[in-house]
């Protein structure tokens, strides 16, 4: 089964590289643009048959692999 | 309105960075683990009410500011 684990900013940790994105877009001439927000989404396949052992073996490597608890939060979707 | 960007890299470009978090997933107890893909997403506001406006401009900065034509892809879809 594959999952997609997606991994954001918690809400209030600044994220530079967005801004410089966000005022490059301006200079490009993108000048509608009110906000830009970056995530990292890992599309993992595990060979196992269980959908609630899948979601959370996702879980568990999000928390201790993908994401740093510290700044990030994620989310697991079942994708097939 | 807001559009979500997915960055991916094209098939046959290598991910290390992805090669390691697959290698790491084995080593932590993850043996499961078939395949492991990253990519980039982008959530844009765009203060534009024009469903078509807003995806053509999506698909110009993704074009020119946010994707690498050579080893990247981009999708985009509106979120509301």
């Amino acid at each position: 089964m594959k999952v997609k684990i997606t991994v954001s900013l918690r809400t209030g940790v600044l994220d530079p590289a967005a801004e410089t994105i966000h005022r490059s877009m301006g200079q490009l001439g993108f000048e509608a643009v009110t906000s830009v927000v970056q995530r990292r989404v890992f599309e993992v396949d595990i060979a196992k048959s269980d959908r609630d052992a899948v979601l959370a073996e996702a879980h568990a490597m999000a928390d201790k692999l993908l994401a740093n608890p510290v700044i990030e939060t994620f989310t697991v979707d079942l994708v097939e």
